[in-house]
């Protein structure tokens, strides 16, 4: 197989000593490393479609890997299969201001696309916390979220089309630059967040809009964190869908102003990044009226950024969370759950009883505004009596979760961390559906097999 | 089969007279007609998933019918089928204010939901043209578009979750009232737009926006549809996304003057209009800026309506379309191309070529925004030579469309009366994986067996 591959790429485009693998074996996940048997990084479609042509005929299954951020395993190598990595593949091929659109190869870095897209005055708005260093393919096998997922929604929303590579090796277009289409199944959503599991996405069709005029950025505290879900449920309830309202714990604030020195009140409890977007006018009126509902609920600080440097501040305090809760304990685990909004305020309390209860340390930061929460275990994955204490933990939180209404993950995907969970989310006949799917448009299991689920 | 049939429901819960059948024998779409052989009103999810397992025992097809407003056959019986009627599961069984929802049963009209949401100041956005007569369910399935799609999207950005009935009498909910779930693959999505081939959707959960605070519908005429179309470029570029952009021809112009009278300017060559909706003092501005850049295009007239019921009367001239120009030949086949925004004027002017160059008459209206054309032809089904040049029209209208990166169905479905199209839309490696998902969710073909394609 490494014989045939080294035919259809040259030297620097293939890894097959140990030394070279050790950094494709694992991704943003804690506790799953496996080793591939190479890892080929593809430069054109065709190079791809050859590739998966050769591990079709060879039986060689094919984990698609972009720039590793993953948190639930999706991209970690398969035994004996290779890591097809698109990082090469990342050139902006296209903006389209009079249809308002944005081709891109996969391996695209997602803040790159947002910057192309603000120099024509228009914006890409799924911003996922990893967007400096994550791939656009990844956010589309993930249907990755981000903080202005409230107002504007989350990947798939943005997704007009892309170009696919299927489990034989055959090319295919999904979708197009018709702002409306339904002819046939929507076969690019089906593909949206399947995890690399039913093709590779080697490029993508993007929606853009045009960029808001004005934008708002506030910071408020609380000594509660009912205070600050019930701001949140107060400014639902006066109509108002601003573009972000992050939510961080006290955990969290105190890791973050040791991490960034951004001056945040270490004593409150709850902190609420709010941000508000659009026409000047609107957002001043929206901005204000937040303000007024914060302090109605008893707000600690209020904090307006007064410039949009300042306002880039203010959102390091959540934007930098996990990277300042990793610094806390060797082993930090971000969870994902997401509940309907109105459940959120008990599904806050209910995780901080489980803490408690499994004596664990659990951090909670996410997005409040989606009831899309990340509470994040700081433990030691050494210790194997405490993460049988997390993993009791984290299976009760799943439980309280789905008897909630909600998702056992709100962005961050199944892959492997939380395929033992799927079941539980699916727990009428919609399971095997997700499994008939694979089946057929994956029959040998080339494609990321055993994530999501066995066969 | 039939008795069977009466011994799980009432006997006012079925038709099998040739009579009564025969309403039910068709639906929008023109010159299309089958004979089902029994036609069943269920009231409860249980029910339906009776009658799917009976119909899964005997081999019997079922065609899933709502109001029978569809546009492409969808809904025409299969012959030795039963037609599933579900107008009898028409309750909005809740409105959830705090989590923005509202479920419903999948017979229910979509107007009555969006009058709903309006008692609780929320606003169901999708309003496809028949929505005072049309289900939600049906909506559902054909992924509905309507007039304010510009801005808000299309039904699939505003469904949830929704409970199936499967091929083999299954029941199953796909998608909950969380904001943002990555748990698998988007089944909903997979459903969305399926036209009834993939299981029966029995109720659905629907997203809620906050009801705008305040409107402007604007109308101007133009001497030149190139006028017309430059308007609504020229504020797409000038990053206005108002909630509607609708374009009607003189033709059409005339006709809807003739059946309405609101006082249309009848020696218009072109109608837009524009609605803008959102903060009071944004629409305010918004407006104006929209009739400055129709007055730079030299309009015709513009007409400002003074408050809402003068609104109402001016957005008849685009509702009241359809229903106006059937009465001018006895058939009127309403086409549904769709076309990247940019492609849009080049595509009036070709549809008018081969109206011309076939000696048809074609009026055309449409989503202008959205690059959504319906262009109407007037003809009659019994004179079968017209009828040859209207078919061959309508297929040199299809290449273009495909040829411009289009779509030959921007709302109205595939259905029986699109289907020998479907390839030529789907011309690659994507055409065999739809397929492959009926094949595989439908593996006996008894949900609405020959509709969108063969197997």
């Amino acid at each position: 197989m490494i014989a045939q591959l080294r035919a259809l790429l040259r030297p620097d485009q293939i890894l097959t000593e140990t030394v070279d693998l050790i950094p494709y074996g694992f991704d943003g996940t804690a506790m799953l490393k496996e080793k591939a048997n190479a890892v080929v990084f593809p430069e054109t479609t065709e190079e791809v479609a050859a590739i998966v042509k050769l591990a079709h005929k060879e039986k060689t299954p094919i984990v698609t890997r972009g720039s590793g951020t993953g948190l639930s395993g999706g991209s970690i190598p398969v035994k004996n299969g290779i890591v097809l990595c698109l990082v090469k593949m990342n050139r902006i091929l296209e903006i389209d201001t009079k249809n308002l659109t944005l081709t891109a190869e996969a391996g695209t870095i997602t803040q790159a696309i947002d910057d192309a897209a603000a120099a024509e005055g228009l914006i890409y708005p799924p911003d996922p916390g990893s967007m400096k260093i994550s791939t656009i393919g990844g956010n589309v096998a993930n249907n990755s979220g981000g903080l202005r997922g409230l107002k504007y929604g989350v990947t798939r929303n943005y997704v007009m089309g892309m170009e696919v590579v299927l489990p034989n090796g055959d090319i295919a277009w999904l979708g197009n630059k018709c702002v409306k289409d339904v002819a046939g199944y929507s076969l690019k959503d089906l593909f949206i967040g399947s995890e690399g599991t039913l093709g590779i996405v080697t490029k993508v069709l993007l929606r853009l809009l045009p960029r808001p005029e004005a934008r708002k950025t506030i910071l408020a505290t609380f000594n509660d964190i009912e205070d600050a879900a019930q701001t949140v449920s107060d400014i639902i309830a006066a109509k108002i869908i601003p573009c972000t309202l992050e939510f961080l714990d006290q955990t969290t604030i105190r890791c973050v102003e040791d991490f960034a020195k951004i001056g945040l009140p270490t004593e409150a409890k709850a902190l609420l990044l709010m941000e508000s977007d659009g026409p000047a006018s609107a957002v001043e009126e929206e901005a204000q009226k937040m303000q007024a509902i914060a302090q109605s609920n008893r707000a600690l600080s209020l904090r307006v950024a007064a410039n949009s440097e300042e306002a880039v501040q203010l959102a390091t305090a959540r934007r930098s969370a996990f990277s300042a809760l990793a610094r806390i304990r060797p082993t930090t685990i971000l969870e994902d759950v997401t509940v309907p909004r109105s459940k959120l305020a008990a599904t806050v309390r209910f995780i901080e009883s489980v803490a408690q209860k499994h004596g664990l340390k659990i951090a909670n930061f996410g997005h409040m505004g989606d009831g899309n929460l990340h509470p994040t275990f700081l433990t030691n994955e050494r210790d194997g009596e405490e993460i049988e204490r997390v993993e009791k933990a984290m299976h009760e939180i799943f439980e309280y979760t789905i008897a909630a209404g909600g998702t056992i993950t709100g962005e961050h995907g199944v892959g492997l961390a939380k395929k033992g969970h799927l079941p539980d989310q699916f727990a009428d006949a919609s399971y095997p559906l997700l499994q008939s799917i694979k089946r057929s448009l994956d029959p040998e299991q080339l494609l990321n097999p055993g994530k999501l689920f066995d066969l």
